[in-house]
């Protein structure tokens, strides 16, 4: 089987004018099939204040309403991943740039949840690996941008780390899948504060431990728990790492790596 | 030869909340293979007046500045066109929606002018025919923003007739090209105030005389040269005429036909 990358890119990397630039750069170096998600980072909630639209939150979470969804669909799917494609080409990377309706790449439905109505935030259902396959052997870069929809005409706001474990676990009989999470810390800190206190590998039992003892920042559990979720449905490989040091990461050098019991 | 049809879809029509989705409807049922070319409508000028962004006009023709090239891809690449696909796909149409920079698709450069800058506007110098061809053959759609790419990372606000002339053009080797332009009007009018005067055929020779006689509306002048120079490059046949009565146009019935002298 060939492999595949898929890398995801956090939304601090995607702020940051300097080390965008050079994190695409890498990622086209990168020699084979690969697959780009990334999140939105601060410009939609700085794009939000401008035209005056007030964030809206129920329990401390961020809910989705239409305005919301307008800028996530105008910022995501637009500004940040067709600049990203463009400079991707630059670099003499074919890449595509789809959100989840494009060739009906990512079929998902709206959140259901007992109490609370998240708005416009969908639930991944169904990847389309015949169409990211179709492209992937023309040698083309597949960059996802975090929106996705439900066939009925309906766009919504979905977690790019699902979405990129979806893809991972999705194309997983087709391809020895890498699921690299990249964003601007070493891996999965012991102390969040300090970047040098990387755990190099994490298994099942080990993660269990972690939480119990409540040595993982509250943030990184979603990202583990889709980590796992891809380890446990055929993804090969997940690593944790900095996404200024890809092509370490991508050479089991640095990051924490997700991994089954031995 | 397979059939190809591009359409242009005119800026008043995305606006419109009733006769987009009618016109989206009937798109999807078109048989065979399709592309779909959009504009932008206000929607980029009422989210720049929101933003306070000022219009930049020199002579009366408007600039594109860094702001309005953001708020440009936010709205075409990213807004219109991802809801656009969404609705298709909706319609059971299997669609993508690109702009330039994906996949190479359409190579740009930025104007060059000898007195005035343009900014970041993109006249077009090559269409990707491969990947087209390849997307078309797998039975899916295409749907291109009015965004285009220089190679050198930059994208580019790029005029959406010209855009699809320059697609129709370039498959026209690969397929039997029909390009229609459509829009708010029944046609070409001889009075730009009465629907009912559409002209059914313009050849070369009767345009030249229409526009010597100052009988053909400004604003139409550039889609007419845009519909002349795809009639002698290959394509087919061109069609200009109203968005709302599509098949009808398809069918030959109404609109104005662009012909070659007979």
């Amino acid at each position: 089987m060939d492999k595949l990358y898929v890398i995801k890119i956090g939304g601090n990397i995607i702020d940051d004018e300097a080390k965008l630039p050079a994190f695409l750069q890498a990622f086209a170096a990168v020699e084979g099939k690969k697959i780009l998600v990334h999140g939105g980072g601060k410009l939609a909630t700085r794009l939000a204040e401008k035209m005056g639209i007030e964030q809206q939150l129920v329990d401390g979470r961020r809910i989705t309403d239409a305005e919301t969804l307008k800028i996530v669909t105008m910022v995501y799917a637009g500004y940040i991943n067709k600049n990203i494609v463009a400079a991707l080409q630059k670099e003499h990377c074919n890449a595509i740039g789809l959100c989840g309706a494009d060739g009906d790449s990512i079929l998902a439905h709206k959140r259901k949840h007992p109490v609370l109505d998240f708005g416009f935030v969908g639930d991944v259902d169904a990847i389309n690996t015949s169409l990211i396959r179709l492209l992937l052997e023309q040698n083309i870069s597949l960059v996802f941008a975090p929106v996705t929809h439900d066939q009925q005409g309906q766009l919504l706001n979905t977690n790019a780390d699902t979405i990129a474990q979806e893809i991972a676990v999705g194309m997983s009989p087709l391809y020895a899948v890498e699921l690299i999470y990249s964003f601007e810390k070493s891996g999965v800190l012991l102390n969040a504060e300090d970047d040098s206190t990387v755990i190099p590998e994490i298994t099942p039992s080990y993660y269990q431990q972690l939480k119990t003892e409540k040595k993982i920042f509250a943030g990184m559990i979603p990202k583990l728990d889709n980590a796992f979720a891809a380890i446990r449905s055929g993804v090969q490989k997940v690593i944790i790492g900095k996404a200024e040091q890809l092509h370490a990461l991508l050479n089991n050098q640095g990051g924490t790596s997700i991994t089954d019991e031995h």
